[in-house]
């Protein structure tokens, strides 16, 4: 006899293998108790297009599914997209309970619940409600938003420089810490970077393993800010590994400074499928996505040396006292090799 | 039955009693055990001019120290000063083997285990070594160096400003970590900080109870670093709470470029029987220390917020790539209230 926490804690593990795959879909875990109440099915949403957790965990149980409960973290959705509606098939297949953690925010996939309840399916919802949003939460802000989840990278010193006062900043950070970023980098959509960084830098901006330089078999798009179209012909970014797109003013549409308008380029991600995007410099534009409220975590590599000189980690965020600081919540901070790497949210400002 | 590890480690945790209170003096602690192995005395060194923690041992033990052994995380001193040498006491109370941490580097008070050893009594060394040696850094790192252990604290955001764009910093960081700032400041001998900082900020370096402000007892030298004389008259620095000096560059000799010779400040204050100084600021002294090599830690009080333009938390540390980073190793990292503080010490440049 499986508990109804048990089994959606199982849920969320399985729903988690499926991070970095499933955009523009969330990740959902589902798990299939018979009517005695033991594990009949299993199943986790893998990619955009493939079979749904339900209808996976669904095929695993077959007859044993009738009279029983399905426990997922997602509300079964209700539509036909490239795959059947989800609570149309737990009703074929006999399922008299549902248990959910967290509602489907999208207009066209929700409704589930009522479709159950409307067949007389048990429905009860928030259970660990709170683990799930977390476990979705790029996905789950990205849909409320309207706009891709935005992290800010970026690596340091102590003393909050990215380049010494000559312009070298390679390596700041341990092979450990570059090695991090890749497995940030393998889980998001995009990859977004300003022109100025492409220029002095020329990054490849894929996921590679850093020990043979082998690329990952899924790459994030490349997005480079590029309000005047300055890329050079050259630059690495244009290479064939990963698919590439250099936003300019004249495509997205231009701010006031007649820049490339961020939130513009965020609602056109959007449209094109990008739920997580990773901003990965340089200051400036990270400046300019903060000054717009468009970032919604922080991951910081930093490394144990201080310059005293060069290039600061962020400009011009739009802060000019102290009492207008942007304020974050360091939600995780950990040793990665021999640096330092904290995580932070940005705190909702009082309305 | 307690063994000389056990001892030892009773013996660390009573010498650390003194931390703050024994410049010019290191801490000690002395644990007696008879012959038959049982504690029968115990003792700490609590301030300058009062007794040794062998001393306070043998008295507490009386006849009972005679046919047993002394275990004390410092060798014990040979030399008359402003108490008797330590190990005449012990050897006129019949102990009759001494166990010992570290060796004593002062050359006055060295030479206590040659005499133990010369009157019969077996004396053992390294004992717990690493850990003593890690209770008592600032004092035994000064008295090797001839100058005063350096802790070098600042507060900055995630981004390493120190101020905004208008100068404000008040407060960056939370209640708690400028309570722990006091704590710091209570276990040195002298605050050190930079005639800007005391004409921008006007700040009393006091070590106060930050619930209702009262002065501690012990407080450390002030000591500002003002190159030229420019210390105003009203600043709270001047006022009666703890003693000051104002280093000019007349009085204590300035480098080439006109400015206080950090070193020789380091070492007029050794001569007055500093030990351990807090460096607090601002970024400009603070990288002239960093780049004279006069620092041996690092405390920082990271504030989770983001400013992006504003004061640097360090300038001028005399770098300009990457290659000549100033190297540390991060030795503690903890959060205090929101914030978070790191600890690291500088790591020696290879010759």
């Amino acid at each position: 006899m499986v508990s109804d926490d048990e089994a959606m804690s199982r849920a969320i593990a399985l729903a988690a293998r499926g991070l970095g795959t499933t955009s523009p879909n969330p990740v959902v875990g589902c798990v299939l108790l018979s009517a005695e109440g033991e594990v009949v099915g299993e199943g986790f949403h893998a990619y955009a297009g493939g079979p749904h957790a339900e209808i996976v965990a669904l095929a695993q149980a077959g007859e044993r599914a009738r009279g029983g409960t399905a426990v997922v973290t997602l509300e079964p959705c209700n539509h036909t997209g490239r795959t059947g509606p989800c609570a149309r098939a737990l009703i074929n297949a006999g399922i008299v309970r549902v248990v959910i953690a967290v509602d489907d925010p999208t207009p066209v996939a929700a409704g589930g619940a009522a479709t159950l309840r409307e067949a007389g399916v048990r429905v009860e919802t928030g259970v660990r409600r709170a683990e799930v949003e977390e476990g979705n939460v790029a996905w789950l802000t990205a849909v409320r938003r309207g706009r891709p989840y935005v992290t800010w990278k970026y690596a340091a010193t102590l003393d909050g420089r990215s380049a010494a006062a000559d312009g070298t900043s390679q390596w700041i950070t341990s092979p450990p810490a570059r090695a991090d970023v890749h497995k940030l980098r393998s889980s998001v959509d995009a990859i977004v970077a300003g022109v100025g960084t492409i220029i002095a830098d020329d990054p490849q901006l894929t996921v590679r393993d850093l020990r043979d330089g082998s690329l990952a078999i899924k790459q994030p798009w490349r997005v480079v800010v590029d309000s005047s179209g300055r890329t050079p012909v050259t630059a690495r970014i244009r290479d064939q590994a990963a698919p590439t797109w250099i936003a300019t003013a004249a495509e997205v549409g231009a701010g006031p400074d007649g820049r490339v308008d961020l939130a513009a380029l965020l609602g056109e991600l959007y449209a094109r499928g990008v739920r997580a995007v990773l901003l990965e410099g340089g200051p400036t534009l990270a400046g300019g996505f903060l000054a717009a409220g468009l970032v919604d975590k922080v991951v910081g590599y930093i490394a144990p040396k201080m310059l005293g000189a060069g290039q600061p980690s962020l400009v011009g965020a739009g802060v000019t006292t102290i009492a207008e600081a942007i304020e974050l919540d360091l939600t995780d901070i950990a040793r990665v090799g021999p640096d330092l790497r904290f995580t932070a949210s940005l705190r909702a400002k009082e309305a």
